[in-house]
């Protein structure tokens, strides 16, 4: 193996390393000798590659971004309407959350206020529920006296709110099933009746099946 | 004053003290002396009331938690039909929020994940929504068909979303319009039709009236 190729492949084992004990013990308790013994590398190797604690934070929420990023261009695949792509986004990051430690670790140290956070994992979600319900609404997707922002404020709210319950373990929080239950409730106001009658709030068959994120792929 | 009235002052101060250290640098960075010195006490005070920073942070959720519980008290007090007082409390919430460093840190310090929390604050929120929802239910207040748990899964999980997108300083996150705009979204599917047409969506009289908590009263 060409010493590139290695270097690559070390920072993805430090980057899932990293990802694997900030989810299990949180930013401030992890330890870096923690972190390398489980990446398999030496002291030596993790500070060839990252400078602190906080850069390697870094490097997971660029990583948790970049998936995220992915999960919403597979749902966009198939060319959904754009509500249904918002919905199908939605399941999506629950999924990333429930089964990609990358994505689950990314999120919660976006939402640590005890450091500075690198990527803003939480504003980039947020601009996508944006650019998509704009969408909707020039599709004509939206039910009429519908405020654009009242409904992207709610949808971050509450995907935030499953995601943060969701980090102490109980997996129902970010369940296909609970988010369901959320765009049930939410959708009959947001969209327009055409629309509304062929959403599918549990996601759409692109979603359901997309493929679990390997966790083992280039960084 | 008298030693148990002076302790008790003490005790309150102390609190105060690190409900606003805690709000503004987090748990794990703030320091017992910088709370001590807020407080216009003694780090040997600080010791005689606390025995360590964790359980500084357990007093100031468990102040919280009294708090919140008045501020759903006061929500009900005039016997508003169970609806209106879903949304009255989850308005007082988010002035609570607002206006209250001791609601805020306690909130904060109930979703951390380095430590170990005292009141489950979050859990105690989450009971009093299915509470008030279950006596809507037996109202008849809520619409056909519509999930009791979706509804109490998603209303906790917007506010909780609320709460920590709020947490970074940006007031609007916890803002009256913010939370009304919400409700807009969410009540025409979850009422019945005879309640909704009653609804006060932005909270009624009561709620808007409930006067600031005060941060200097007993604890």
């Amino acid at each position: 193996m060409v010493k590139q190729e290695r270097a690559a492949r070390t920072r993805r084992s430090l980057i899932l390393a990293a990802a694997e004990v900030f989810a299990e013990e949180g930013f401030v308790s992890a330890s870096l000798t923690a972190i390398s013994r489980r990446a398999g590398v030496s002291n030596g190797a993790l500070h060839f590659h990252f400078d602190s604690k906080n850069g390697l934070a870094c490097g997971v929420e660029e990583e948790a971004a970049r998936r995220v990023r992915r999960l919403t261009v597979l749902a966009g695949a198939d060319g959904p309407p754009a509500l249904q792509l918002l919905v199908d986004s939605t399941h999506a990051l629950m999924r990333g959350l429930a089964d990609d430690v990358v994505v689950r670790a990314g999120f919660e140290l976006s939402g640590d206020l005890s450091r500075v956070t690198g990527v803003d994992l939480r504003g980039e979600w947020r601009c996508w529920i944006e650019t998509v319900l704009q969408r909707a609404a020039a599709q004509g997707a939206l039910a009429d006296g519908v405020s654009y922002a009242d409904a992207a404020s709610a949808i971050l709210a509450a995907t935030v709110g499953f995601q943060v319950l969701g980090a102490r373990g109980d997996k129902d929080w970010i369940s296909r099933r609970t988010l369901t239950g959320f765009w049930e409730l939410m959708l009959p106001r947001l969209a327009a009746r055409d629309a509304l009658d062929t959403v599918v709030t549990c996601g759409s068959r692109c979603v359901v099946g997309v493929p679990e994120v390997p966790v083992e792929e280039p960084v």
